[in-house]
């Protein structure tokens, strides 16, 4: 079994890149389907929520199924992980961020068995409460859908 | 406080875009310190000495000096608890990993006395121990050294 | 030293099956004592204080003597952790959970020196804070008293 | 959205129900697709293969397809979560498991949109590497697949 | 490479012994900036707040230096690992503490090459939001500076 | 409910403090039970096998008893939380730790019904798996017995 697209990848790249920094890459992102935002906050529930409002406005995942807010939501807390590095509480530990992200779903394996998953990359800033004192941070989830 | 230079965001193009891909971002390299590699292994302490090793054989830190060994060593847990996102023991959890990984380090912020950050970025897949089950991981560490 | 009671699998039938479900159960129910509760909540300080306030009041543990509230406390923690299998802030994860639970206190082993021991179980569900994105769950936590 | 099937109460009573105790169960075991198996060890990759054999071999998911062996995975790992409630390192942390293990795969949902998932349950001991010291464990994974 | 003081010990006792007890460590404490404080919360946040402020305040870092502060705030979240021992929230889970702090600053190896280090000890107790209901904790996070 | 003695704060004092900085406070060991030791290792299983080892030969728990093994067991995992700060695998993670314990059984509560409480406390380094490249760590675990 090989990979075909890889889209975790381009997750990544949708969330860390600048509009001019993605050229290259947009024959690729016109066989996906996806979606990218912007979400400032010390509360977690707050980046969740954005992610998955995101995620169903666009049609990246269909509202009204449970699977694939289920898909989404582990998608969504490995990112996460990645992220925090720690533990998730982000405002209980003096944290706050401000994060780029983005969530694709397709293909992304040559046996077409494998069916579509879905991917979900963070890119910003974590750090205290204070502007400026924050470094760089990202995380990636994936998972079937 | 701003920034200057992303060298997350850096470390991670390194670990994850093909060698054209990358020559969009030259001009930025120049000023960094760098180093790439790969590894391939379900035993976590390979991963950390491969990354130990091609930090210190380039001269990204001083071999001898242990506060930049403990700080390349915390970057490294941090990108590698992205990698995995549950807990580090992969052999243990059945799990193989095929990275490749990046070490940078600069000054990325443009108050000069905030002086150097290290970075290490991991890009590659994660799954069980048999060719083709396995999906994307990435993670990025961030230190000040 | 071999085990005559099976306090936990005992909580957990008490906090997963249906009252005509129990009957076979019964005749060791009577060598224990046991209490039973409900808790539906996003945040995890209302669920430890459900099952501490139902064993107190029913005379599971002695509300006065913190050895014994201490023994309670590991074991819902250890129960907690097979519930939410990442981390145990649930509201802050943007997760509900509606639990029924159990505490159980008895003598499991046969050797009456290891005297007793406290098991904590839940079963119910957990998902987003949305009717019916959920799934099943369960959870068991023992210690000794 | 309301449930038809508990697959995860269903994995529980398999793995920690004696054959005569699943007597009152077996109506709504004839609607699923499952297995049952043991395992000892003080390696947590034996006992991940055990599941992951026991699995494939009973054809509950398919063996070619990676997203069904990336469901299963993950909802294994759900489950030892449940059974260590602290990290998955057993013999590293001078532990040992002896498990009763089972894997259920049905349609849990009334809404037949929502498809299949799985559900893994383990339900055994845990302790010191030495007959006898040990107490009850229990966990549950359960996953879209 | 041999250490000349040791930093993490001096914060413990610091933060652990009554005024009359750390007499006989009075002549080590003359080449190392340091300070001292209490706190008790069921909120992280105020936790980590009192220590960087008292450090603050003391000038034992530079406020103005990020790279300081992030120095700093690794080794309170190390610090406060050791006093959780499981997760770092405690309102969530239903736990007051009440602690004493130091935060130690100095030059710990023999070799002047290795520079500055911080090290921050709590002392205390963990426990149920009652009084009395609490045993002790102790913490201790170390970080280049 | 008030404490008569501080058992954690002599346990780490006896895992940290030479010999004649101890002293000072030999008046209060007479009213405890302990024992202390030394171990270095690669390997978290060998540290644990050191502290239950030791407790046993020198009578601090009951050999045969299950309840003592699993009180000291849990506090000793508890202990380890601190040292490790981030999970108890050490050489998978290219870790070595050199570490003095110790374990000190006694009342520490004025109830007497409160009864006997144990606590094992380990002062040393943690580091790179080479001689020097290493910083001091704490940790102390508390439970009742
Ligand atoms: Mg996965
Ligand atoms: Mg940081
Ligand atoms: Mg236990
Ligand atoms: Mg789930
Ligand atoms: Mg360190
Ligand atoms: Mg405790």
């Amino acid at each position: 079994m090989s990979r075909k697209i890889a889209i975790g990848k381009i997750a990544l790249l949708l969330a860390s890149l600048a509009e001019e920094e993605l050229d290259y890459f947009r024959p690729t992102l016109k066989e996906l389907s996806f979606c990218q935002g912007k979400v400032g906050s010390m509360n977690m529930q707050k980046v969740i929520s954005a992610v998955e409002t995101a995620a169903k406005r666009n049609g990246i995942i269909h509202e009204s199924l449970y699977r694939e807010t289920h898909a989404l939501y582990h998608a969504i807390l490995e990112a996460i992980k990645g992220v925090t590095r720690d533990q998730p509480a982000i405002g209980e530990m003096s944290r706050t961020v401000g994060l780029r992200f983005s969530v694709v779903r397709g293909a992304p394996y040559a046996n077409e068995a494998e069916g579509e998953w879905i991917s979900v990359a963070f890119y910003g800033t974590i750090g205290a409460p204070v502007k400026g004192l924050e470094h760089e941070t990202i995380g990636l989830g994936i998972n079937h859908i």
